[in-house]
């Protein structure tokens, strides 16, 4: 397992539970020692984690997607031997992973992607995972997956040649982020019924059994809901990962209309442009062709 | 029960089984029929319906929204008494229950919303209900929603007075057209991307278990995949019923925005409209000003 | 001329202008005496305004839509005689010209309803009027709509019935919502691509001639441009004033799909959500879900 | 004069009435004879172009965006001096714009962006253009602007480094694309009220005096429900040429909201996307939870 941040040590932490050896490496010595405790072996380097497995070597990918991925993939390069294989099991775009595994398979290594999702959820509950690669590395690499996934035959699948895990993930979350936004745009119209005095955590708690929108998600909603009704403290500001943005190039890219995906990842962007040049355009328009009063800016 | 229906039938036997002893009114024979196999008595008027019951009576509505719920309210009560409650539990406006809650609040009888979720599926999990109306009323009538519910504690609950039951449910429809609509963009994408040759079905398949997507409508979802993964024969025509539109009005006249809400029920109503007269009007601009050529229509 | 705000004075005055007798009311003395300083001579009641004017008499309302309108138009009933006709100059929504004018067939008067575009611009360039009412009545008022229009034969017309004139100006300013968003989106853009150090008020001004996106609300918007090119001192703050919701209502009633006039009218309820419950709770989920770090309300 | 399309020969043409001197090259004989006829001295090849030029040359290249623009400006490289200037006045992505210009900066000859506005229409009114490009080359091609613009001082100027014209334009275009939606949607909802009977084409000959939504796009959309008010015959097809997705794509980039040029690119999506998978998936979902029916397609 190569990074043990939150997502990296979880997984390593399942495996060990399923019965499976792991060492795992990381920089930080402190993220080292958390797993060790959780009986993940650990190496200093990559060099080291490459020595302390035994070949053929499967090394699980859990770093940051762009550049730290390449840089991590760049430096295993030369430490690897024929008939080892890297599994990338980050969000990366799924271009830079073809590109990535067209650069093994010159060199004769495996490069199996997996679209991973469950979030700090997935310790627990077993993670989905949407698998590229070749069909018979991928097989090779079965135990694992049906470890971390929810049950072994449940959750993951190879889906598609290396690259499509990566593509089947992006499109999950440009999903996400419309369920997300579907969610949080119905509690708000409910909130602002002030006549009837609704109990949003209480509305999420029955929709949750029997309602056609009862879901994970309404689950996670209903829990935030239940500790901050209010959202009291919480700026409104949503972050996107990058993930949504790639759903929408790609949807246009093929043609598709995706108009509330796209709206999803606009409302994010909106969410963070606190001074709108073009609500303040807007504005002085309406006073230009109506000498409609324009609101200054709050100093 | 007043309506026999899909909805209404369905109900009416989750009740027998529940052990309430339950006598219902659909002017179909047929319909009535089909109940009696299950243990729920038959009435062949509304008025041999009221006479069936004992005082104080509860009678729940299962007839569609609009006229039909006014004509069966109005003639309802001048055969009801003192005491008495009719329960909506169909997709009426909130609007529309507000007025018939007063009308019936003057002559001393009870009136309450139900919005009721869970589709065909309701008989076998259970119906997710909220429930407006006054607090006395609704308790009432506990051992009804406790047993149409899919635990005595669980998937309803009162959210508020009268209306808060239509109009929570009304906006709980507005979401599911978001999260549908959010499937349906994603699923469109995937099957667009040819060169990876996904099958939708085994992508929905994995996302079910331990995925951040997951849902019950994402069951279904993966369940019409299953059967007809292209979609063949099918129009890509989408009905709304209403609720939708009512949210989107609701949103507006509360200032809320509700961007991909919004943009699912133009999504539904772009899906019919086949002879788009603004993009022929496109069409035609474009060669206006560019000479660009135009695609005629086919014959 | 009953009214004489902005948009009153400024016909009144275009009207004596083009050689009309104008008699102006207003509650206001100041709003009279800057009229007469014009031409238009003042009453100071609508009673005495009636008496002013010799049958048949036209009565032109420029007051604000909905409550003001409903008063002047009540008021004016039992003061006219057969023949007369009240012609609305103003906003209203088209279903309350509907009514009213219903209210006054029945009393034999005219009614005709003008959707007047033009803002502060139109004492000089003239207006717009989209004009709806019964063809003998409007021809009757046909010099008064050629001297209010930028020509006699330029910018005005009956569309149609009574109700069309303000049906047709309703869409009118939903395509205005529209275009200026279309604007503001796009120096936006512009202004955001701090490489290139774009001056905006000279994009403005080249596009203004020989561009296909010239415009007069180019024209407006380069001129806001140039008076403050970055916007200072004014708030992202952007009112709508009924027409752009209208339009929306409208478009969904008719099964139109209008995505962004739509979206259009959705922003400028969003500029003026600042503290969006919606995105606090996507912020909330994010971090359900993922552990993603929630930014704090700024105090 | 390089390319003598639509485009190209009306520009070549213009230049000559201004009293330039200008040689044009094309790979059709008959593009060549027909700008002879207007004056314009003609080359077969572009090394006979290039020859016919004297020293500095200015080359203006009216090709098509992506690879022709890259073969013709690669074919020019070794023909060209020191000194000499080419301006590529076409569609291009900025982004393509800097590698080129980079690429001709390194062998010392002048490379000059101009965003073209004006279509079949610029001959007679004159083109606007968005010059990106060095200060002092862009100086030296005075002339050539001041000809092609409306004006000598009006509808062109210098708006930045090389690639800020074709930036400038892309963001220009995306601009049209969301009047020209929203002109197209209200136009829709006019015509979708039957009762009022409005005659299109009358409506926007009355707003193109004197109303806020006056325009050039307007006015051709006039003329083209002028000549035909129902659009009859004209395939519901909107092609889009890049510039939009281009503009949405920086959009995103850039963290600009940009919803309704969005929207109206999608819609172009949209009205080509006739067997929508989303939209079959959406009935065959609604069939599953509700047991609605389900529409079949069209044989």
């Amino acid at each position: 397992m190569v990074g043990l941040g939150k997502m990296g040590a979880n997984m390593a932490e399942r495996l060990v539970q399923g019965g499976h050896k792991v060492t795992g490496f990381d920089p930080s010595a402190d993220a080292r020692k958390a797993v060790a405790a959780k009986g993940v072996a650990g190496a200093d380097s990559l060099e080291a984690l490459v020595k302390a497995l035994p070949a053929p070597r499967v090394l699980w990918l859990m770093v940051p997607a762009g550049k730290v991925t390449d840089d991590t993939v760049n430096a295993l390069l030369p430490l690897l031997a024929k008939g080892d294989t890297v599994i990338d099991g980050g969000n990366s775009n799924y271009k830079d992973t073809l590109r990535r595994a067209a650069l093994y398979a010159g060199h004769g290594l495996g490069y199996v992607d997996s679209g991973t999702s469950g979030g700090v959820w997935g310790l627990k509950e077993g993670y989905s995972m949407m698998v590229g690669g070749d069909a018979k590395t991928v097989d090779a690499l079965k135990p694992i997956f049906e470890t971390l996934a929810p049950a072994a035959d449940q959750g993951w699948g190879r889906v598609g040649p290396v690259g499509s895990g990566h593509f089947t993930k992006m499109v999950h979350n440009g999903i996400e982020y419309g369920l997300m936004q579907a969610y949080a745009e119905g509690f708000s119209i409910l909130g602002h019924k002030k006549e009837f005095g609704l109990d949003l955590h209480q509305v999420g708690e029955i929709w949750r059994y029997g309602s056609v929108v009862r879901s994970w998600l309404l689950d996670l909603t209903t829990d935030a809901l239940g500790k901050n009704p209010t959202m009291d403290g919480i700026a409104p500001y949503v972050v996107d990962s990058g993930e949504g943005r790639w759903t929408v190039d790609e949807a246009i890219d093929l043609d598709v209309p995706a108009p509330i995906i796209t709206a999803s990842l606009i409302e994010r962007l909106r969410s963070r442009d606190t001074e709108s040049f073009s609500d303040k355009l807007l504005a002085a328009m309406r006073n230009e062709f109506g000498g409609h009063a324009i609101k200054s800016e709050a100093k």
